[in-house]
């Protein structure tokens, strides 16, 4: 059986153990709260993994790209949110994505998109499926909740198009916020899109769905009132930004990147590995978090135990990876040849630079290769 | 035919007409000063840019991963030096490459993995070609000039072994400096390549070559005396740091990223397009240099005429990309729907996200497409 300790380096490493716990903590937690939990999957693009996220009180996903959306399709998915505005010019790749999963719906969030979407539903016969993206504070796109330009575009669509309901994202949940800070934000979420869906509703408009949610704003959440679902992403692999804010453990983190050391320079007291700023990505989402920063990358041994936190990587190049203060003892314990693993800062960025998933089953042997989608068309 | 504005969104977008002047510029540079020009395709990764890249009077290309080279080899190119040290678990794939691509060569820079690539050729009977790499003050990899163990690793290599010669790349060129400082780190480059060349000579080794390079440093080195050849990569593609230290012209930079329009919000001055962290990478190279911070990417229009150097994305997500302090007159330049191309901070970086790039010749007619090669096995 194939191993980590034989693979090509640099590799992808999914501990499928831990996959499979942090999807089940966050359906339970969704459970508690009452509202369905739709995954994301923006992050591991793999259908394998999208089996053991899915709640199957829920049947739905997440994508961030049309081709995520596609691939998703052709395994039979039908509920897929894209959660990302859309301009017009996409909507025929919506429609062909359309028969082949009839639930698929993206993000509108103007009334000139609106427009198009009528037009294109009318012209073509296609009933397309939206979401109003409300702006929770995150102010990246999306119309506020007691912005007129929301009943214009619910008006603006007409019968054609189906309104899925509301939906919206508080990024600024992604900084370096205390729990008690992130459960404040995961507020401020819900009620915007809560206020947003009676504004609606008292306008006369039905909306089903009430759509809010991220990985540390669903983990710290105190209420989901008002809401019929979650969406999040990151807390399926986890990573350093994840753990410095405590949405979940140093040990839940699930991904890494499988790397090779290839240099030593004692007297520099550095390291270097073959895990550079392609293999890692430069997200650098922990340089400012004081004690947690963990550079590109928190080496681990090749069985995931993180060595001393100030073995991490400070400087990438394109396939370089430097480790810099290195001990005596860490030269002995990581001679040329070396096999580490490295926990990213952002599961996201690195997982894209990879075709397949090295899947473990917390031990060294390879238990299956699950390959991922990239790319967008 | 295909033209970019129906092409799908985030796309790459290669100016063939400005590679070929890239390429053409820096062969000339190099005839001028002696030495032959070993481009390095860790940038652009295809044939096609290969093809137009390589010096005739040297044949030879530098690659950065063994997938490169493989990718490479099969498509027949004999002379491919992968610039980078390879761990001694890496030689079997070497080997196989080798069958394909006789002057297949790599990097060494410790007397132990010498000692390994003597035991592998001996064992295997393959004749291992390898350079000694060189530190010439970007303290990644190699030896010093003057450290005791370089001529213990020619020593280690032993008659199994083809010693190619030495090589380095200064990887301080690519700061913040001046055309005359990036001159004095080309001489600093020159000196310790060329130093380390001599001593092996003294002590009886042959040295046939003597490699060193970057884009900034063949840019601007006014000697090359005692090199047999430069190595440079990013010139080809170009990008917003290069023309920030004055590489090339900001009317060079060949690649960038084609993109749409997504969402507007006129009272936060706001546009959103669909490129975002991972079409653009989030290499942020340009962040500390004032005046010419670029964001992470500057927009011109489809035709890749800047606009006011202010519209550059500012913020990424994963699949947004935030343009801020936008004037009333671009929002009207710019509606929903409107495409953009993005001038990337790091070609390398942005490129490495895509499989393809629409190949263009100035105008908006997409004349090829051309397949890249990722990954790294």
């Amino acid at each position: 059986m194939d191993t980590l300790e034989d693979a090509a380096t640099p590799a992808l490493v999914l501990d499928r153990g831990r996959l499979t716990v942090n999807a089940q903590r966050l359906i339970a937690r969704a459970r508690k709260a009452g509202v369905g939990l739709r995954p994301h999957l923006k992050t591991l693009k793999s259908i394998d993994a999208a089996r053991i996220a899915i709640d199957p009180q829920h049947g739905g996903i997440a994508a961030a790209t049309l081709n995520e959306a596609a691939y998703f399709a052709s395994h039979g998915i039908q509920d897929i949110q894209l959660a990302v505005c859309l301009p017009p010019g996409k909507f025929p790749r919506v429609a062909q994505i359309l028969r082949q999963a009839e639930r698929f719906s993206f993000f509108i969030d103007s009334t000139e998109t609106a427009v198009a979407a009528a037009t294109f539903a009318r012209t073509h016969g296609v009933p397309l499926r939206v979401w109003i993206e409300i702006d929770s504070g995150g102010h990246r796109t999306g119309v506020a909740p007691d912005d007129p330009e929301l009943l214009a575009i619910a008006r603006a669509l007409g019968s054609g198009v189906r309104l899925e309901g509301v939906a919206t994202h508080a990024g600024q949940s992604y900084a370096d916020l205390t729990p008690q800070a992130i459960a404040e934000v995961a507020e401020q979420e819900r009620l915007a899109v809560v206020t947003a869906a009676q504004r609606l509703r008292a306008a006369g408009f039905d909306v089903e769905g009430v759509s809010a949610g991220s990985t540390p704003t669903t983990t710290h959440a105190r209420s989901a009132v008002g809401l019929t679902e979650w969406r999040a992403g990151v807390y399926l692999a986890g990573d350093l930004f994840q753990a410095a804010i405590q949405a979940l453990a140093m040990n839940d983190i699930a991904l890494s990147v499988l790397s090779t050391v290839i240099s030593h320079h004692r007297a520099r007291r550095q390291i270097v590995v073959d895990a550079g700023g392609l293999a890692l990505s430069k997200d650098r989402s922990t340089a400012t978090m004081a004690g947690r920063d963990g550079g590109y990358g928190l080496l681990t041994d090749i069985d995931g135990r993180p060595f001393d936190t100030s073995l991490h990587i400070s400087e990438v190049h394109q396939e370089h990876g430097v480790v810099h203060e290195v001990d005596e003892g860490s030269f002995e314990k990581l001679p040329i040849g070396a096999r580490v693993r490295v926990l990213p800062n952002h599961a996201c960025m690195t997982a894209a630079m990879y075709d397949e998933y090295l899947v473990t089953d917390g031990g060294r042997a390879i238990a299956a290769r699950w390959k991922r989608t990239n790319g967008w068309a």
